[in-house]
């Protein structure tokens, strides 16, 4: 979304469809920042509580030459409770919810890790962290980064990165000197102790988005991630004490927008199989 | 310090002492990072409890053509308690010693900011909270760069301001969701909202500072500021209850310095004040 402007956005879709072998006809639904204000078109924000109905009765016909382009809204929370927006992560939200029942938290770690109260196809409430967007920031750009060449490896075990959120679960309030102490420690200790700097900036800032949840040791929390962001916050949430299930983003990604896809376009999916595009 | 090399220092002082005027038999005592390992020559840390005279007597003579030139060393806390560093404030602290007596908390607000513990002439314990550099990261840097356009003006009524602090000594382990907000809000609210939002990070950030003391209201804080800055801890404090006096940073400096070079070199100090140089 970045890098286009309006005007290209059909052009690059038209391409990467052909690329995968797309029919001309073939319709398309898209979820995310496409539909940004900066984006393609602008579908403007859901309310909560919100629903896949109401997000297909929201989705926004984009203008195009040949096939059928939908974009999905993302959902916003008023400011009267606490100003927050999502835009894609509600079709995942979604998606889950045809998979499993669920009644809780989901988490959605990321740039900007989305939390959200979803209870069964509904989604009820959500907040955003900016944790991976922090953790970039002062890995890049602040008085850290010298301490931060040494690549994390694996996080499902590491002892600086679990000791590190242990201690921001115990004192969430104290980050803004816990963080100093990723450049304190290196000065200080051994050459050995710089080695565990990126792992401990990244248990610091995971402990404390999980201390933002307050949740009760032994709650169940539903993870949408995988590779090392699933293995970094399950670790976390051992040390929490918190019982998660993992799911894959993209298995709900493609759930959500199908099944958004048959509320948007019912007479498409009425026609026998064989009829189908 | 950043833009000198260890070859550079001596060439650069004279250039400056010159400038002011300054005799070639004067006797220079700096603080700061001209003692750190990257600096001109490195002063190394000195253990807590800290006071004048341990300062004092670790000073570093620098070896140089003319003048003498002693370099105070910085502070440090043992990892065992938490790691951390001072270089500068230590002579600060020691300033205001003199010029008061301190039973109780400094803060020395800034891209680092310092919070000691002091007594007497001694200083007992410090932490620093990286509030400054933060701000400016996430203010010039991060997807909130783009509501950060509105010069802060007076913070010290500042209605936004004032709420982001509350807000953050109310709930300082929501601080990466506190900080979404300033996105949310002017996507979802007027343009109005847009111009508070410089105010409300500030507020949020030095709210959380403030919250990692959990000072008990009516606590008394000594506050080492002047300009914009005093005025945001001020009015912060105000918020938060706390009680303080403000002293401004510069004599504070200049206490400190006379004094260590007192104690540095008793013998020009012990001779009668015509024959000083």
């Amino acid at each position: 979304m970045g890098q286009l402007q309006p005007a290209d956005f059909e052009h690059t879709l038209e391409a990467a469809l052909q690329e995968m072998g797309a029919g001309p006809q073939l319709p398309v639904v898209i979820c995310g920042m496409a539909g940004s204000a900066q984006g393609w078109v602008e579908a403007p924000y859901v309310d909560l509580p919100a629903s896949t109905a109401a997000l297909a009765a929201q989705a926004v016909r984009v203008k195009t030459a040949q096939r059928p382009v939908y974009i999905i809204p993302g959902i916003c929370q008023s400011p009267e409770i606490a100003a927050d927006v999502i835009r894609g992560e509600e079709t995942l939200l979604l998606g889950l919810s045809l998979l499993e029942t669920i009644d809780g938290l989901v988490c959605l770690p990321g740039t900007h890790s989305k939390w959200a109260r979803v209870r069964g196809q509904v989604i009820e409430a959500f907040h955003t962290a900016m944790t991976g967007e922090v953790y970039a920031l002062l890995s890049s750009s602040s008085t850290l980064s010298h301490f931060m060449n040494h690549p994390i490896t694996d996080l499902s075990e590491n002892a600086a990165f679990r000791s590190a959120v242990a201690e921001a679960l115990a004192a969430p309030e104290k980050i803004l000197q816990a963080l100093f102490s990723v450049r304190a420690i290196p000065l200080l200790a051994t050459d050995a102790a710089e080695r565990d700097m990126p792992a401990r900036l990244s248990g610091l800032l995971i402990g404390l988005e999980i201390a933002s949840q307050n949740p009760p040791r032994s709650s169940q929390v539903t993870l949408v991630a995988n590779g090392h962001l699933a293995d970094a916050y399950q670790s976390a949430f051992d040390v929490a004490g918190i019982d998660y299930h993992t799911f894959d983003a993209e298995a709900l990604a493609c759930a959500g927008l199908f099944e958004m896809a048959r509320q948007i376009m019912p007479d498409v999916f009425s026609k026998p199989e064989s009829e189908q595009i």
